[in-house]
């Protein structure tokens, strides 16, 4: 087992990886920036190391760095978390060549999966199904019309190294195809360094499931069941649940073969996740495979009981899966909200500020991973996210009902949050019902603006 | 169902009722004392009423400014908590002749089993085993010195009204029974203005194990298995767990059907909780029966999956409990721990002041229930609980872990608090193994003293 881990990341998940290794007996060194030298995962780790200023290119992304605070602090591992280096598979080989663990797949599996159009051709070819579509990178307007054409609007122009919705533009026509290429394009460029798209037949108001792999060193893997991440704003999740609504055994076991088909197909090791959009058919088509924990995991380790970063450690140093892992079934039901700094009503547009104060939930069926404290700068350099409350119940209405009871009494001073906008989406009648689509926070904020107009 | 509840209580326990009532559509009413004009309860009410001062028998001892709160308030139903006026068959009275519903039972059960001297005989009455003792009342220290010299030293002299490890004396001969008896008469007169007394035989180096009892308002009683509360200081409970580590199904079953037949026997409404002392040999021994909902209540909720005050509120409405309350298996292992505002080094010495600082712990498998906030200040009118943390694993030793890391994890500046013996609790090799007796806390600061002096 690990004696010291490196943890390569901040906020909640950074945290989480701390609890992870105190219930393993696993010591922990934080790194983080001057921007968050007050943090919690400083103040809750044995040792921490400060590896530069606020920007993240400049701190959290400096894999030089990082690996000089690894080998100061005699670390066996680095656990990179989700974001920064999470999927960097440069990162794993640096580690590797160092002779530390790097928490996740190996780099060979991250390259595989980390290209996009890359992935889809993959998983096309090991009978995963994927939506009608481009076979690799579109180079041009012109390849891009083509490809259109043969597979009919509208289509979803993509970008290969995308993520949090950047890179992407629907088109429903010659015309926004065109457009939205270029701008595409740029955005990917500036995002993310590489302006490589792809096409793929857009599925209208789809849901979105996925599916938890885990992996041993062994070639063993199994899969955790699902979670519906259909509520998005901008593409991004901000509601996930499990098990899914739309859901059933026979499809769980169907979807959850196809994951592991893929996962073995890449050698994959660790925990992973599969991404599938479902249209109103019951049809699934493969979007892309997150290869490291996710900020919602914890619905997972709720609904089935389980600790799945603890595991992921595990796995790392060379545990096999129990025999447990395969027979895993949804007990409850758990709902996670991701509470931003945003303002919800106003494009969610990100808040930044001081926690002036704050009352977080708790009592039964409500779990919290948070990094806030009362008197906390939340900085501009980060993403937004505060706080994950996790609803759990034995019925889906337990859940909903405790969600609802947790918003109202979350009380956070300073910024503006997406508790509005979540209060809304669990009193919505749809939700409620499970019936839902990636649409439907767009419904609800079109409600309310008609509402203020009439 | 009830359209609106009077919350009679503060704290945690009044934020738990609030709870409850959220997720079933209730609205709430709390009442509070001036120097409670800043709590948690107070702001997560729907409304609240102001009936007093600071010192209890100002405020929330005042039945006849509750009852007015009440009918100013319009509220259906009362909810007492625990302490307060949750076991005074007066109150419960009173508020049946304004007609409106006390949640708890019947004042005539209050009235059985809230004299323990009463109590105890009636248990024996129908078939339920307690320790040899006094048939009632014992007058005198001539009278105690006759039935001590019948059952045996040691005994323990108790009071009838007692509570909270007050009025209660441990003898090992004559001379120190007619001391006790004259200083046990004292103190019971001083904290519950009724001296009269009772004795029993002593117990050794006992487990305290408890049955949760629920029962409808139609005669029909469910247990919902017990918890171990062993781990006390001076007499009061810290640690709390369950499923209790000296029981099997076998002495499940014989000890709840026990208590559900003394439940019967005294026509039992709503939740209750009958006390044991279970000696080495396995042989039980009723104590007391508290009726209203315990303290530590959560830990049966995380390890059979049910929310006991929300059943509570609705057998008070008439609702009947489900068939499914009768199948109830242990799931989990879950453990409470009692962050209270005392020195546990200095003898438990309350201590108050202002929280400066606050984190309390989160992520997997930990539970917070607690009226605490960073700039609360913590009033010397009223018990010295500031939280409970309820650690829940599939084993004891996964919740045994959590709590060692909850415990770390947990900041609260500005009080002391029992933070530290909790840790040495949880970390004490005895109690991995499960194997305690009442005097475990006793021997971990004997222990502490010893090394400190050597």
């Amino acid at each position: 087992m690990f004696n010291k881990i490196l943890i390569a990341n901040r906020g909640e998940i950074a945290l989480r990886i701390i609890r992870a290794c105190r219930d393993l007996g696993i010591k922990t060194l934080a790194v983080y920036s001057e921007a968050d030298e007050k943090s919690l995962h400083v103040q809750q780790a044995d040792e921490a190391i400060c590896i530069g200023s606020g920007p993240s290119t400049e701190s959290y992304l400096r894999m030089d760095r990082i690996i000089s605070a690894a080998e100061i602090g005699d670390v066996d591992a680095i656990h990179p978390g989700y974001g920064f280096l999470a999927e960097n598979p440069h990162f794993a080989e640096i580690c590797a060549n160092c002779n530390i663990k790097f928490i996740g797949p190996k780099a060979t599996t991250l390259k595989k999966m980390g290209n996009k159009a890359m992935a889809r051709f993959h998983a096309r070819k090991v009978g995963v199904p994927v939506a009608p579509g481009s076979d690799g990178i579109v180079e041009s307007e012109k390849e891009a019309l083509k490809i259109s054409h043969q597979i009919g609007y509208p289509v979803i122009i993509k970008a290969v190294a995308g993520g949090g919705g950047r890179g992407m533009r629907i088109a429903h026509n010659d015309v926004s195809l065109v457009q939205g290429f270029v701008a595409a394009k740029l955005e990917a460029e500036k995002s993310f360094g590489d302006g490589s798209l792809y096409i793929e037949k857009l599925i209208e108001d789809p849901r979105h499931v996925e599916f938890q792999i885990l992996a041993d060193t062994k070639g063993k893997i199994v899969h955790v069941g699902e979670r519906d991440c259909s509520i998005q704003r901008r593409n991004q999740k901000l509601v996930e649940e499990s098990p899914s609504p739309i859901m059933d055994p026979a499809l769980r076991k169907r979807m959850g073969k196809t994951s592991i088909r893929l996962a073995e197909s890449v050698d994959y090791e660790g925990v992973g996740t599969v991404e599938y959009l479902v249209d109103k058919a019951g049809n699934f088509y493969f979007i892309e495979m997150n290869c490291r924990i996710q900020v919602e995991h914890p619905v997972t380790e709720e609904v089935y009981g389980v600790d799945l970063v603890k595991e992921q450690i595990l796995v790392a140093a060379g545990y096999s899966i129990g025999k447990e892992w395969e027979e895993l079934e949804p007990k409850k039901h758990a709902i996670e909200f991701r509470v931003n700094s945003e303002d919800g009503l106003q494009d969610f547009r990100p808040s930044a500020g001081k926690i002036d104060f704050l009352h977080l939930p708790g009592g039964p069926g409500i779990r919290v991973d948070s990094h806030l404290y009362q008197g906390i700068e939340i900085s501009p350099y980060y993403d937004s996210m505060l706080a994950k409350i996790i609803a759990i119940g034995n019925s889906r209405d337990e859940a909903i009902a405790r969600m609802n009871r947790a918003l109202n009494e979350t009380i956070i001073e300073g910024v503006k949050t997406t508790i509005p906008i979540g209060k809304s989406v669990f009193q919505n009648t749809d939700f409620k019902r499970g019936d839902y689509t990636t649409n439907l926070i767009n419904k609800i904020l079109a409600a309310k603006k008609s509402l203020e107009e009439h």
